[in-house]
């Protein structure tokens, strides 16, 4: 088992990856269940596959459970308030500990419920999918969708521990395990430069889930985001790089409802286009783009966005987003290769000669 | 004009009190309202009595609005979701300032959509009742009611600055002033002797709405608060004693519907069996629990619960409160006038004594 730390002083937290973590076996994680309640908070797809696992790892304590329907369209706020509604059912006080067993979306919803229960319990990050494990998980990032717009409602609250159990990979489908590995190339992308040429020489042993090449990008991709949301927990600055691709994702997701393309292939796709943007700047070489495109490509990831958007849509859809400041829309793009910068440089005409370019509509 | 400051870091603001703060011509708070965009939140009842005012005191600022109905049974999620309604359709980004137009309600959810929008932008509070001036307004806690239990979803967030412009006060309902008079005791109560005997010698002129002495207690009843808040923000310890009362209170409150007894009057019958509960454990001579009955009736304030409840559904409705720590009631009592402790020595059958002798039924 691999463990790693992600420093915010008094917010600081372990992260431990490994294989077969979960159980009663295991106690890594369970310590941080400081209280004699917990209340374990998943889906209706993942529940049946490891809820088991977590309840023998718990013991004696008392225990609530929340299973919430699956999937990103899903991420309301009426469903995390049946997080509240169960919590206050049991009696649980403010010493409970939240429990998030799932993906991105139980992570983000479980995490919020903790932030806002009573004004905030622990909460302990169990993901189930190599997104989560990857970037959700990490950092503190919480909340749900509206309608019009993707995370709008939430808070920064940072968990108490994050365990990356690896062995929950082994049923992931390939759709899913390749949106994950989109994140996983971002880091590359944004600080990462030797971490990107690592995954040019290794993405087929990746991608065919190979134990230890697996185990290291999990673990590569966390000290890089627990080394970016060190230095900028709320995102007043640098830790904005994260969202590399995210503002032209979000547009994607919000314009196909959230869950019809998965969140990393929005990433995927919107990493495409603000490389292809940078480019258009004259910020970074064309090879450095197509040698990503290539990257995503052999992770079967998508590399442009939906053909049925248009151009007005889509900026329509990324105004809304919230690394809007003041009007002007701020996008992260590269300067190099690991060198991602956050800009508000790049035109309307920029952004739309790129998008059209991409085979979106004028 | 007074002013004093909420010391916390690099949270810190200061509060302003005085009479006439609110339009134009008085720029204390306008300087608060950093970014171009504004959303002023209040209710029914108080924007068509101050809402021009503030507009006016806003310039040229973008400005939205949201108008909730008044009254503590609205402060639900439901209600507190208008305002993230009108954000995102208004294009409100994470610069944007949100302004508390209101009493304790309208801050509260106010201050949690503030948390929540985006995960955490500004706001300003400009309470408009004399238990916001005192009470509500200064501290950082927001958040809304749940069908089972009073503010069990909120946050802690700080706002940029509080204006209590006595003025307002004018207007107020008598019954909602006597209910701000109560927090104003509790600080007496809590932490403040002698501020406890100048209220016995001006609350005659007090409730009368002198100028000066209204000033005055707000601005000791503000002291008060903020230095307790400073010293411990997020309630681990000693900022439970700002709940002496609440706790059975919020039983009164959830038993007759939020709304029915104000706030303020649930938290003067609930003082007054937290005193008789200390004198019951030998704690406190029953001559401060006498005299405090004294003060608050001549502010006009209940001195017992509703005789329609009985001592289990009270226990109940107690044991839902957030200060239960793994089963024990935990309770704000007195040791003495101005020392509050939190204890969970008080047992169910001394609690259930104390609230046959107000009248409650067996």
């Amino acid at each position: 088992m691999k463990e790693l730390q992600v420093s915010l002083g008094e917010r600081s937290y372990p992260i431990f990856i490994g294989r077969d973590l979960l159980g009663a076996g295991a106690p890594a994680w369970q310590s941080f269940v400081r209280g004699h309640q917990a209340c374990i908070v998943s889906n209706d797809r993942v529940a049946p596959l490891y809820l088991d696992r977590v309840r023998a790892g718990l013991g004696d304590k008392q225990l609530a459970e929340v299973i919430l329907p699956d999937g990103e369209s899903h991420k309301t706020l009426e469903v995390a308030s049946r997080v509240f509604d169960t919590l206050l059912e049991k009696n649980h006080n403010r010493s409970t500990t939240l429990i998030a067993l799932g993906g991105g979306v139980v992570g983000d919803m479980c995490g919020f419920a903790a932030a806002c229960y009573q004004r905030g319990v622990a909460f302990v990050q169990l993901p189930t999918t190599l997104l989560a494990m990857v970037d959700s998980s990490v950092g503190g990032k919480t909340g749900v969708n509206h309608p019009l717009g993707k995370n709008m409602i939430g808070a920064f609250h940072q968990p108490a521990c994050v365990l990356a159990d690896l062995s929950l990979l082994d049923t992931l489908p390939r759709r899913e395990y390749a949106a994950g590995v989109a994140e996983v190339i971002k880091y590359g992308l944004i600080c990462d430069a030797p971490f990107f040429e690592w995954l040019e020489n290794n993405v087929d042993a990746l991608m065919a889930r190979d134990g230890d090449v697996l185990a290291e990008a999990v673990y590569r991709s966390c000290v890089n985001k627990a080394k970016v949301v060190a230095e900028d927990e709320r995102e007043g600055g640098r830790r904005a790089i994260l969202n590399l691709g995210h503002t032209f994702g979000h547009a994607i997701e919000t314009a196909e409802g959230y869950g019809s393309w998965l969140h990393g292939e929005a990433v995927a796709a919107g990493m495409s286009l603000a490389l292809a943007l940078s480019v258009e700047l004259g910020w970074l070489d064309e090879s450095i783009w197509k040698r990503a495109d290539v990257l995503m490509q052999r992770a079967g990831l998508p590399l442009v966005p939906p053909p049925s958007m248009n151009v007005d849509q889509f900026l329509q859809l990324m105004g809304r987003d919230k690394k809007v400041i003041d009007g002007r829309l701020r996008l992260v793009l590269l300067e190099g290769l690991g060198q991602a910068v956050v800009s508000d440089r790049a035109s309307v005409e920029q952004i739309s000669k790129v998008l059209i370019s991409a085979g979106i509509t004028a």
